[in-house]
């Protein structure tokens, strides 16, 4: 801390930002230390803004601006039988990035963490269930990373829709496009092998 | 983007912080999005007090928040005869937390970078050799790095000073202490070697 109030309260609300590396926290300060007025009014602006105008879309939870459902929930030329369900919202950006899936979505806001007190209901688990119940949906594509909380959020998933007879099925998991086999990790190259194609 | 205005703002916004990975942007702008009104309306009062009641010191350019003269320059115990000189008002702190100086400040506000359009007149060097010509001091001690743009600087500041008859110093080089030879960069124990000093 630097013993002026002003610049240590500053410093306390960018410890609090995650990504921000503790050693570049005084950098960052200096940032905005030497922005002008208008820039600060600007950046605040925006986040009050983001408060203002932001909402979860009351079908899929990804972030909308206008009205109560998503672009992609009321787009009307997009598949309704298949759902692909992102851990977060900036996933279903991956994923819409691709130009290749052109279903609905459905955003956990999280993975199941029992250690850190994350279970079912802290996410939106609940309502996909309902969601696949009672809508017209034939495939649940599951795209949560293969670690500890991503395991046991597909595995809670795929247990909880097992009645309801869709197919739920995960992404394919191989060698990525263009990379050399040595550079690949050990995991990988066993999990492309074991699940090796015809061509 | 994300084809949502008011996220595409927030996130332009996050871009232009420093010390930011962009593939953490959107991690970031989450963090944002999921904190409360509260929260964003407390951080955006901070900004502006950074903004309303930060200024530079008028002798030495750390930053203050009260009257014109900082903390280091008001205080009478403080010597008067020996000048610190850092590149930002950060590593004044870092000399500070070592306990072992208590003399003047003297903040650079950057390094000479002719590449990046950097003179000396965009920094506080000019002020810096009046306030050594003016002031009662005896020695300045040059605390920048061992960079082009440091070693740039130090030149400059060294070469201006000439006449004023002032010992300049620099900060010893050598081994971190509690550091392994071998983990020790090669640079750093060449010049611990030729520096070497009798016990
Ligand atoms: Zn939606
Ligand atoms: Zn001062």
């Amino acid at each position: 801390m630097t013993n002026i109030p002003t610049i240590d309260l500053l410093i306390r609300h960018l410890q609090r930002v995650p990504y921000l590396a503790s050693k570049n926290i005084y950098k960052v300060a200096s940032y905005f230390l030497y922005r002008s007025h208008a820039d600060i009014d600007q950046l605040c602006s925006v986040l009050k803004q983001v408060k203002e105008k932001m909402h979860p879309c009351s079908t899929c939870y990804t972030w909308c601006e206008q009205g109560t459902a998503c672009m992609y929930c009321t787009d009307i030329k997009r598949d309704k039988t298949i759902l692909c369900v992102v851990e977060q919202w900036y996933d279903l950006l991956t994923i819409e990035r691709t130009g290749g899936y052109n279903g609905q979505y459905h955003v956990l806001t999280g993975l199941i963490c029992p250690l850190e007190g994350i279970g079912p209901e802290e996410l939106t688990i609940y309502p996909l269930i309902a969601r696949v119940n009672q809508e017209n949906i034939k495939e649940v594509i599951l795209t949560m990373p293969q670690t500890p909380e991503g395991e046991a959020t597909v595995a809670y998933i795929t247990k909880k829709l097992k009645s309801s007879g869709v197919l739920v099925t995960c992404l394919a998991r191989g060698i990525p496009v263009g990379s050399q086999l040595e550079f690949v990790d050990r995991l990988t190259v066993y999990k492309a092998l074991t699940e090796r194609r015809p061509i």
